[in-house]
C-alpha cells in the first residue's frame, strides 16, 4: 500500500486502472522557471503510444496529455505538475470471458490474494496502461535534467536473437519498429515475430539504456546508490524480470583484471576511464562515463494459445486471452526504461545539489 | 546523503567505516515482545565473518555484536534496537601507499569527486565491512518473519563455472567454503580459486536466494513491487552488478506458452502452480510460491596484479592492492543476500498486515 | 520541495492552484473493499464551500468532485483513489491590479523569494483553495477509520470573542454559519463580524477539535507521535498559528498534583480516567479517552483596509485586496481540521495495524 | 513503529533507553568536510545536562558523546554521523516499587497497552533522557546552519508566572538556572520554585525561540511547511502541549490590519518588514525576519503527592514517584527546543539548496 510513488526529491505519484475514467501522473519537486507545456510530454507518450504497427496492441489510445497544475504562462512554478490522460478506448466486453479467471502469467491471482477485489477490465492498475503514466514523468525529468544529459534506449534482443553489437547505430533506432539499433536484425525480427503473432504466442526482449553526459557524483552510498534506485526503477516495470549494470551478470565470469577500468589522465588534464565494465558506476556513484544498464521483459502473458488455470470459485479451467495485445511487450517498454531513467537521475541531481549546492564536474 | 537507510515498517539505518571506532546498526520497526538476544544474531555474523577459510580475507575481525537498546528481559519492547560492533583489527598501515592513489573498481574515485574528502583506510564507508550491518539486521528481520518462513542462498557460479543444477543439495551448502549446493562443483572451485587467489588475481560470482514459505499477497504495486524492492536490495550490496528474479534474463528468450505458470486446484483443494518461472512473484506481488532471486558479483577488485590509474593530484600511477583480501567477495556475499531479502519480506509482511490486519492466506 | 504529500501508509498527495484547470488530490493506502463513491466526499466539500453565509467568501465554487480511480463497481480496490475538482468560477482580472504587489500576510512575497516566479492569480498554490482537497481526503480517511470513531469541530473564538464552555451543544452547530456550539455566542458574533466585514477588516478565529471513539495505543513514539503528526497537520492549514493538546498552553500554569489525570477500575472492569488535561494522548499514544485539539488562525489577510507594502519591482506602494475573501477564514476551517485530523488518525490506525496485525483495546 | 527518525535531508535516527546499556543518534546527511569533533556536542549536551541547579533532577549523568563514524581527521565525510553516550548512572532500583503501576501524566499506561510489554526502569524509551540525543542532534544541525544563523531559547513562563518581555535580555539566559532573560522574574522564580519542589509539586512552563540570519525562503508548501515541521518538532519533545508561531494563539484576536505586517524597502534597498505578527514564516516560507517559536511544557507527572492510579494487573492504587525528578522539566527543555529548531532548519536548508542550487537572499 502508499506504494504508488517514488523518487525522494524528484517525486512521482501516478494513479489510474486500464478502463478507468482517467489515468495520470503528479510529480512534486520539479525546480520553477522550467519551460513547460504538453508538447514535450505529448511528444514522449507518442513514442509509446500503442497502435502504431502491427508489433504492438490494436488498441488506440490518443493519450492526450493534459496539464492541470504547475504550469504558469509556459513556465513551471515550483508547485506539483499533475498530468491527466482520460482513457477513451475501453473495450471492457473484451474481458468479460475471463472476469472470473486468472491469466496465468498475470497479476490477476496475486491481486485477489491480496485485495479480494478484481478489476478485471483489462488488468486494472496492473496494466501496462499505467507506463504510460512513467513515460509523461519521465519528459518532464528530461526537463529536469536538461540538454546535456541524454538517454536512449535499444531493443538489443528479441526472443531468442540478439543484434550484432559491432553494426549498432543509433540512428537506426527510429527507423524500424523495434526499437533497434542493428538494421539487419530489425529485418529479421520483423519477419521472426510475424510468426510468433501469428502462432497466438509471444516473445521477451532485452532493452539497453545508455545515460550521456551525466556529471560524476550522482548517488548516495549505502542503500541508495544510483545502480540499486536504477534497479528497482526498471524492476518495477510490468513483466521485466532482470536488471543488470554495466557487465552485469557477465562480470561474474570475468577476471579482476579484465573487470577493472584502469584510468588515466586525457588531453584535457582530465581523468579518463580505458574502459567502462562498471556501466558509469562505482560505488554506487557515477563516474562521469556513460551509465549503462539492462533489462530482460518476459514475453507477454496473454496469448492465444489456450492455457489451463482456475477461476475465482477454485474450479479448474482453461483460458484464451484474447483481447488485443502486444506480441511483445518489450518493444514498447524502450521508452519506459528510458524514463525511469530519466526519473531517477533527476532525483540524484537534485540530491547532489542539496549535499553541495552544486553538481560536481570532477576533482 | 541521507542513504543510510532502507524500509518503510522494518527500517534499518546503518552506520560506520572500515577502520573506525565502531560499525552499527539500528532498526527501526520491531514488533514487541519476540523473544531476542544476542545469541541469533552472532551465529548470522559468524557466518560471514572473514577469516574462516582460505578463500576470505585474512582480516580478523571478531565481530561481536552488542544490543545496545530496545531489548528488556529478553525480549523485544517496540523500541529501536540498536546493534554495535567494535571494530578491533584496524590494520590502517596497509593502506598509506595507497592513500592518494584510486583503486580501479573501487569507490575512491566516485567519493573523491563527490565528497572531496577521504578515508583510504579500507575504503571507509563504501567497504565491504558495511555488509556485517545487513546481516545483523537480517537476524532481526528473520525473528520477524518466523519459523514458517525460510530463506537460504547458494553460491551457483564461481568466475566462469556454474554448477550442475541437477547435484542440487542444500545439505551440501555448509559442508563447503563456498556455500555451494553442488559437491563436484564445490571441490573443482577449491583448486579453480586456489590458482587464481596465487595469481594475484580475482573471481566473481553468482549466487541463487530462495524464500520458501512466504504467503502469497506481499509487495505494493507499483512501485514497491516486492521484485523492485529485492532487486533495489541486492543491488545496493557492494560488488553486486546484476539481479533477476524467476527466470530472469532466461525470460526473454522463452515463449509465451513456455513461460506461463498455469494453474490447477492441488489435492488440499487450494491453488498450485504447475511451474514457477515466474520466482515466486505475479505483478509485484508473491504468488505463494519459492521466491527465486539472483545476483552477480564481479571480482573483487582488489588485486595483486599492477593496474594502471591516476591519483588525487592529478597525477598518472600504477596501482597493487596488497592488504587483505577475499579473492572472490561473492562467497561472503552469500548470507548478505539472506539478510537483505529477509529484511525486504520482513517489510512487506508489516505493511500487509497493516493493508489487512493480517497476512493473507488465499483465495 | 516534494511537499505536496503527508502520511505514512495512508498518504494523500494533492495539486492544483487556486486558478488553474482543476485541483484534486490522490490517495494512497486506502485497504481494499470499503464502500465508496462520489456522495461522502461531496458532502464533506459542501460543509467547507464558499458562498454559503455572507460570513464566507461569495466566490461560487461548485466543487463536484469526480473519483478517477481506485474504486470499481462502488468499492475500493486498493489502489490509489484519486480526486479531482474542476476549477469553474475563476475571475483572475479581480487580481490583474495587484498582480505585482506583494499582499502583507499572504505567502506573495516568500513564494516570489523562493520560486521566482509567482502565479499572482488568487494565490496559486498558497491559496486557501488548496484546503478543499484536504477536505475530500478527510472523508475517505473517515471511511477508513469506520463509524466507532468521530471527529467533530467547532469555533470556540471569533476574534477576541470566546464561547461560554458551560452553553455547549454540539447540536447547535449545524444551525449557525459559524460550527459554534454555543448559541448565545453565535448570535452575538453574527453582528460583530458584520461590523468587521462592513469595516473592510477581517478576525481570526480558535478551532477545537475532538475525536471520540480513538482506542488507546495510536500512535508512534518518538519523532512520529500522534500529538506530533496533529501538530503538524493542523499547522499547516493556510493561516494557522497555533496548536494546542488537551490543556495545551494552560497546562504551563497548573501544578503536578492538577494536571495529573487519575485512573480507576471502571463498571466494567476497564480503566477510566478521572479527567483529560492530556487531551487522549499521553507520551504520544492515544489513552482511549476523546483527543482534543485546538488550533488558531489569524485574521484573513486579504482586506479593504489600504496597507503599505512593495512590490516585485522593488519599489513602495499600497495595497488593497479587493476580490472576494471570507471576513473569518477561520469559520471554514473547522471542516479543514477535522479533515486533518481524520488523516492522521486513519494512518496510524494502519501503523498500529502493522505492529500489532490489530487495534487495540485495552490490557 | 519506525518512528524514531525525522527529517527529509538532514536526517536524524536515535535510539537507547534510559537505564539501558547506550543511548545515542544517528545523523545522515550531513554535507562532507564541515570541521567536527566531540566538543561542540559535549558543550550543548552540557547546557542540557542534569543535576546543574537544585531546579534539575540530581540524577548525575556525564553524558560523555563520543563519534563512532562520519568524521575523519576532524573533518565530516558525508558518511553518517554516529554519536553514543553510554548510561552510567542507572539507579533501576528506585523504579522497583512502582514496576507494576501506571503513573499519571506518563507513558507507563499507553505504551503498555500498545506494546503489551514494559521497560519499567525510568519510563524507558519514553524517558526524557532521549532528549540528550535530540541536543547532540542539534549540535550537528547547527554545524551545517552556520555561523550566520543563530539559534537561542528562553523561559519565559514559569508555572503561572511571566517574564516582564520590557526587561528581555539575552545576556541573563546564562546568569540564571532558568534559561530567563528577566532578571527580576529569574529571581522570583527561584523562590517560588523551592517552594513547589518542597511541597513536593512540580510546575510547567512557556518557552520561547528565536532563530536569528535566517534566509527567507526556507520551507517547502504546502503540507511541509516550516511552520509545520517545527511544530511537530516541538510537539514531540517530552511534556509539551501547545506550539505557536509569531503571535499565535493571539493572532485569532487580532484585527487584519493589525496582524499585517506591512512592508517598505530598507536604506540599503533591500524589502523590510515593519512587524513581525508572523514570527518569520508566511505560507510556510521563511521571510527572512527571526523566525519565533513558543511552547508550553505540562508540569513535571513525576511527584511526591500521592495520586490514585490503577496497576497492570487492574487494580486501584495509589503511587508517589520518588526516583529523582525535575521539579520542573521546562528549564531544562531550552536547550532541547534549540535543537529540535535547528534540525528543522538545517533539513529546510539543503531542501532548498536542491531547488535552487543555492539559499537565496532575496529578490
Amino acid at each position: 500500500m502508499a506504494g504508488n510513488s517514488f523518487g525522494t526529491l524528484f517525486r512521482v505519484t501516478t494513479f489510474g486502472e486500464s478502463h478507468g475514467a482517467a489515468i495520470g501522473a503528479v510529480i512534486d519537486g520539479v525546480p520553477p522557471r522550467l519551460p513547460l507545456d504538453e508538447a514535450p510530454i505529448q511528444a514522449a507518450l507518442d513514442r509509446r503510444r500503442p497502435g502504431q504497427s502491427r508489433f504492438t496492441t490494436q488498441r488506440r489510445e490518443p493519450d492526450r496529455v493534459r496539464i492541470l497544475s504547475g504550469v504558469f504562462e509556459g513556465r513551471t512554478t515550483g508547485s506539483p505538475i499533475a498530468l491527466e490522460i482520460e482513457n477513451t478506448d475501453q473495450r471492457s466486453k473484451d474481458y468479460d470471458e475471463i472476469r472470473d479467471k486468472f491469466r496465468p502469467g498475470h497479476a490477476d491471482y496475486t491481486y485477489w490474494v491480496k485485495y479480494g477485489i478484481r478489476d478485471h477490465r483489462g488488468g486494472g492498475r496492473s496494466s501496462a496502461r499505467e507506463t504510460a503514466c512513467r513515460v509523461a514523468a519521465g519528459a518532464v525529468a528530461t526537463l529536469v535534467l536538461g540538454p546535456a544529459i541524454t538517454i536512449r534506449g535499444a531493443l538489443i534482443q528479441l526472443g531468442p536473437h540478439r543484434i550484432e553489437r559491432a553494426r549498432w547505430d543509433w540512428a537506426e533506432i527510429g527507423r524500424n519498429p523495434f526499437f533497434c539499433p542493428d538494421p539487419v536484425a530489425a529485418a529479421d525480427w520483423a519477419d521472426w515475430l510475424d510468426g510468433v503473432r501469428k502462432a497466438g504466442s509471444s516473445a521477451g526482449a532485452v532493452i539497453e539504456l545508455v545515460a550521456d553526459g551525466v556529471p560524476a557524483g550522482l548517488g548516495a552510498p549505502v542503500y541508495d546508490k544510483l545502480d540499486g534506485d536504477l534497479a528497482r526503477a526498471l524492476m518495477t516495470i510490468n513483466a521485466v524480470k532482470g536488471v543488470e549494470i554495466g557487465e552485469g551478470f557477465a562480470a561474474a565470469a570475468l577476471s579482476g583484471e579484465d573487470n577493472a577500468d584502469e584510468m588515466r589522465i586525457g588531453a584535457d588534464g582530465r581523468p579518463v576511464f580505458l574502459a567502462n565494465h562498471a556501466g558509469g558506476i562505482l560505488g554506487g556513484i557515477s563516474t562521469g562515463q556513460p551509465i549503462v544498464a539492462r533489462f530482460a521483459v518476459k514475453p507477454t502473458s496473454s496469448i492465444l494459445t489456450p492455457r489451463r488455470t482456475i477461476d475465482i470459485h477454485g474450479r479448474e479451467t482453461e483460458i484464451v486471452t484474447k483481447g488485443r495485445h502486444d506480441p511483445c511487450v518489450g518493444i514498447r517498454a524502450v521508452p519506459v526504461g528510458e524514463a525511469m531513467m530519466a526519473c531517477v537521475l533527476a532525483d540524484h541531481l537534485l540530491r547532489q545539489r542539496a549535499l553541495a549546492g552544486s553538481v560536481p564536474d570532477g576533482p
